[in-house]
């Protein structure tokens, strides 16, 4: 099996809402709250999460997606800075358009209307309406290297 | 748009060398090195990365999702442990089956009969297999709760 060639399916578990629904540098909008919303299908999955917990948060580069990825880059689209390889970026272009940031819960609550949960959190860099993949607990052993 | 029904299409940049060929805890698997194979069509995305670096690395946990997912769970699978939520758990069983785990780059080579890259990592717990979907710098401002 040549893997480069196999495609594979993903679906969003819920979607952020923001104050940014454009390009900010991701410590501006670290610095602002946001809620993830999770859909009424995936709520089931959240039993054990608490206020104060620190999530790892996977959510799509949606606006990036619209646009491509490229391999090669100068990082900060400044032409000053000498051109990288995406993966030694953060970069949005990147293939696959997924991004991973350590938030924390500061509460969580049950919309009985929709059936969805509202988690407000905090330093989340997510663009508004940026489709949410996945949710875990932080661990340091995984999520930090060894020193 | 409902983006609970939205399907999102990703692939593999590259996949893993392991050891480690069925399930055994994360911790044992970090504790021996592995390789990330890159594709040759994303080689060029890695110039920038160095022996000494430390890379946040997303991939497939593919033996689950042969499997499928469940929302809720006894966590390692021992009925002793009170059944949690998949997005408070590391479990591999979870919506999307993807993995992220900080490793830390111990040489790279490049192949020349393939046009492939090959990172020798530590640190690293996947599966012999496991296709890669992104590499990214570990950052300490994303990938660290604030204190």
């Amino acid at each position: 099996m040549d893997q480069s060639d196999e495609l594979i399916t993903i679906k969003a578990i819920g979607h952020v809402r923001s104050r940014f629904d454009s390009y900010a540098p991701s410590d501006e909008m670290q610095a602002h709250p946001s809620e993830i919303v999770v859909h009424a299908d995936f709520v089931d999955g959240l039993m054990g999460l608490e206020a104060g917990g620190q999530i790892l948060t996977l959510f799509l580069l949606h606006r990036a997606m619209a646009v491509g990825y490229e391999l090669q880059l100068h990082p900060g689209h400044n032409p000053d800075n000498p051109i990288r390889g995406v993966f030694s970026t953060r970069s949005q272009y990147r293939p696959n358009f997924i991004a991973a940031t350590v938030a924390r819960i500061q509460s969580i609550r049950h919309d009985e209307a929709t059936g969805e949960a509202v988690l407000n959190v905090t330093e989340l860099d997510a663009q508004d309406g940026s489709p949410v993949i996945d949710i875990k607990p932080y661990r340091a052993s995984l999520d930090t290297p060894a020193s």
